[in-house]
């Protein structure tokens, strides 16, 4: 991974401003002959979408996505596929006092002290609308998964929003889609409901943590020691913006507990694979899938563009205030959900094509 | 970052098994003229040696450290340098057993269901004794920093061991070396010392939190999207042995706060320069650094290597159970601070060349 | 370099067939606040586009360049740059045979044998349409050396067409932009006119031999041991559509030259640096530059497109035979010439940043 | 590739100056399972060992190679290899006077230009004994080929000395082994064994054509567009020591053809798969092999360091002269046989393991 690239033989390279003609990912080491076309691609570009509920910028942004090379005759060709999102709600004026001073808490600052130069416009590079781009290339690895791993499933869901999170003994799968957060619990959709409408009306934000669970994960993909699965996974959720941490599993709680506790229990199953007596590991050990679920998780802090007024300096270096108008996220971590499938869907390809390259299909039976 | 090797321009590949004839680091792609010799790099592998306290595993390891190539009369020439460590206590009957069963909880199973081999000694590819190349690069990194940042102070720590956490209000830099524990908060020593006796008698483990905070790291480093500096430095936590958990800052608590609460206020210091009225970003924004202490922290799942009864499976599918004897970490996590501290320095000389090969030396001045 | 990608911190990644709606690249890694516009790139496009003379092929395509990220106001931001050319000119009726028979010398069947499926439309991804997204990228990269090294010059030209060579003696570089053929021998351009327009008359082609010279090239570019200057002049050139061969310096006449002749003698110059009695080494030695002229030399084949009747298959493997349509350059080597240019300052470019990042600005002095 | 290692999956990490206490080669990313031991590298080492005859220098360097880690009970695990040369016959007073002079012809002056601190002791990083590192690579990459695609060949021979060409119409396969050029033209190896005598009693070098033909080399390997089996051929040999130029099939040759000559036909074979009137594309078309052998070519210029007075400067930019004692190579061509044989392995082997991950076993059948 490096710069605007992430991946190893499943790679994608994004580029594109949030207020320029249009953004885009380039993706290359797709396999060939997967069937996909752009309705396929959209159907996830609209789960990220702007603007669905009322808990969402309400940004008009339609992010149709358009594939300009790399598949034929309704399947990919091997080679390099460019998706491309044209940009066409840019109303710049929004973002004109940020040219001059920097959002507390954004990378207006860091860009200006790296490059010297920014584009401004709505967070320029460093806007998540970036992000759309990532959903593209996401659901591009999703059709080759489909086709390669047909078990596999991906789905995340929030489990936290601000200081409430999920009860998981009510965790039900078919709730995710029902409710404008994503979350597995009737009950906490809600309280969360009401929590970020006083929020989203008082100009605040907040943060969130957000779960990926991917099931049917074929035991042996990854690859020590700076190329496993959850180093991976953890750069990709990292690049993701506003992610300051991530979990494999227990995650930080792993601290907590004793090596006796930790250690999953090994059992012959029924078909001769393994099975084992919980899941703390995350499915993954030593940096190697286990075939348990993977379990990411990721938390996003609170959106930095807000209607409350924060002390901050000018590019002169002049003592100044800032109140950032305009249509934001209040709870950026909603729409930050498709974005982490869609990482989690990358970076599972890579690591099947790896595996495939390294390996070949067949290794490591047990029994 | 890919199977053996991380890094963009300082690059680092370490090879070596727990129990093969020796290990070590190719390092490529350090400047020129860094004065260096194998005593600087001893000096941080000692900090890593196990056997220093009865904390850490008895194994006797000398972890003598010798430069084979690309230093030339004290200086580095900017050619590879291989950084090799013989292996010198090999007491390979205490491992027997495991060749043929699974330790739950340990990369046993997933690197004999990827490869279809594994070195089975002392746990081959998979041991936290790779962890020593790590710090020799490391060293060597920090010799390089020193002449090209020399403002710059890395730092690595305990702040929880299973549920003990240390007080914040007793942090003390100067306590971090007067214990066995890297911890900076004497209380927390003493409390810790008693507990961890009590898990290694009883033949137990416990995980581990811990942080490394880098000083006067310069603005600017770092690059999106997919090369920001917290993507490669949990990156290089996560590839870490055993670990679990990331975070930048605030880290997955960043979830629980507002906006108004999260955005670090940016005022105009005395040289001109910004000054911050808290640090949640943990020194990082939009992935290249703020100035301000760069802080990361990660979790340390408890060793699966322990002498409590486990139920497993044999290579050949069969139930069983396991005790793993041998000399191990109680704690890994207390070993794990020097090698933190290495991956970071690894992580901070890698953004230095990245940033002045696209940049140089100077862009985006405030004021 | 792998698949779509060439360079290591300039990085260029091209996407797009002959026949898709677009072409383009994604530049990453270019410098921050370099000046350029579409101006500038189309300026060198123009010097490739086809149908400038009745020796290029006669498709109209006006490669109108677009760029779409990475530069504001003017400048580069140092975030990923994309370029992208509008395909307008797609008779996709010439290429129809093509759909199930393979061309001769062409990539038509080895595209089959490897993905299963090919854009048969042209030549897909395998039509040197596909340079003219170097040929973007290239102008950008001279704009980023024309403020970093700005005495450099990088010229391309043809030394052969068929087996008619220039006469060294007559060597001319104002004669280069005064012929079709990008020649610097006045008697050569009349030569090669008359012998070319026999040869497209009669429906064949023949291939050539393009050189491009870069001065003012900085000493100490490259790195050893697989990152050496000449490594990457001959990767980017092999990477050509139908280059065959690739010479440094004295080239393939190396191996006539005795240890005695070859060696370039070194004396002290007026300004304290080496100067040279001859350059057979062609400005690089052990992989870095020395700070004379490097010098790159490729050998073009004929093109394959040829309206002469050849012997082939069908994708079913049946026997036949097959005569190429359309409208194709009799010698592909002319519009080589710019694609060259391009490659070797993307290179240089590289390199010049890679010497940056790992050693700084100075380094080195002689005296 | 990029400085000190080379490959995309395969790769391979050369590390060690030739007069340090040893080099050697970090070998990541290859299948694990694979049967090999030190006797079967030491072979190919063996080959290019250095003192075989009168026409190779006379140092006595045994080569003995040792493998460090990857290799468990005489297989691969699929875990990185070390393999370590250590250098026994260091006879640094032969190279005293280089320390301050510039040999004209040799990388002295560009790693001081570069670096400013070189090792000067036998040519340091920039001695041919680095090939020996890429030899035992290449035995690794061979055993490798050997298990995965065993009907291929790769075989390399001398076919010019100076401008002693061999005649292709005598050219024998049983000849190679049976001279100390390597040379399949028994009149050639008389011819070249007189001309390189006298040429080494006067103190003298010369340069040479190496070939390596890859039989059974299986149809579908390589990538476009900066991926192409011919551009990472080209960048392997283009690394090796003294090379300037390379070729693939016709090569430089390729410029004299028509379009009609060029175009190797295509006929149904016996076995339903393609069959070419001719082999003048060297196998590879559109960066993806045929099928048809693989043929590379590479010239080798003549050693700098020779018995003959050459004008140079002093590191303080003095004029001097310059004799290099020592115990050298007249031809260096000669070794480099076994050093092109083993580049084209880990090439092959890297392609075939990149195809395998983008594509699996099988794709596009023809009939």
């Amino acid at each position: 991974m490096s710069f605007n690239t992430f991946g190893h033989l499943f790679r994608v390279t994004t580029w594109g401003e949030s207020h320029g003609p249009a953004l885009g990912a380039t993706v290359d080491g797709c396999p060939p002959g997967i069937a996909v076309d752009e309705s396929m691609l959209q159907h996830w570009l609209d789960r990220r979408k702007p603007g669905t509920s009322k808990y969402t910028t309400q940004r008009r942004e339609p992010d149709q996505v358009r594939i300009l090379s790399g598949v034929f005759e309704g399947q990919t060709t091997g080679t390099s596929i460019q998706l491309m999102i044209e940009n066409t709600d840019q109303r710049s004026k929004d973002y004109s006092e940020i040219a001059e001073k920097f959002r507390p808490g954004h990378a207006d600052i860091t860009y200006w002290q790296k490059y010297g130069i920014r584009d401004y416009r709505g967070g320029g590079r460093s806007s998540a609308r970036e992000t759309a781009a990532r959903v593209a290339a996401g659901g591009l690895a999703r059709a080759a998964l489909a086709e390669m791993v047909p078990d596999l499933r991906i789905t995340g869901y929030m489990v936290q929003m601000g200081q409430h999170k999920i009860d998981r003994a009510r965790f039900d799968w078919d709730q995710i889609d029902q409710n404008p957060f994503w979350v597995p619990d009737a009950e906490a959709a809600e309280v969360w409901a009401t929590y970020l409408d006083g929020l989203r009306k008082s100009g605040n934000s907040v943060g969130a943590v957000v779960e990926v669970t991917a099931s049917g994960v074929p035991a042996g993909l990854g690859a020590p020691i700076y190329g496993k699965l959850d180093t991976d996974l953890a750069a990709a959720a990292m690049s993701i913006n506003a992610v300051k941490g991530v979990e494999i599993g227990e995650g930080m709680a792993a601290a907590e507990l004793t090596g006796e506790d930790n250690a999953d229990e090994i059992f012959p199953g029924n078909d001769g694979q393994p099975v084992y007596s919980s899941n703390h590991a995350g499915g993954i050990l030593g940096g190697i899938s286990t075939g348990q679920d993977v379990v990411l998780r990721f938390a996003v802090k609170p959106t930095s563009s807000i209607l409350k007024t924060r002390q901050t300096i000018t590019k002169s270096g002049a003592a100044t205030e800032i109140i950032t108008k305009g249509r934001h996220d209040p709870c950026v971590g909603i729409r930050a959900v498709p974005v982490g499938e869609a990482m989690v869907a990358c970076v599972l390809l890579d690591h099947v094509l790896l595996h495939r390259g390294q390996i070949g299909e067949n290794r490591g039976r047990i029994g």
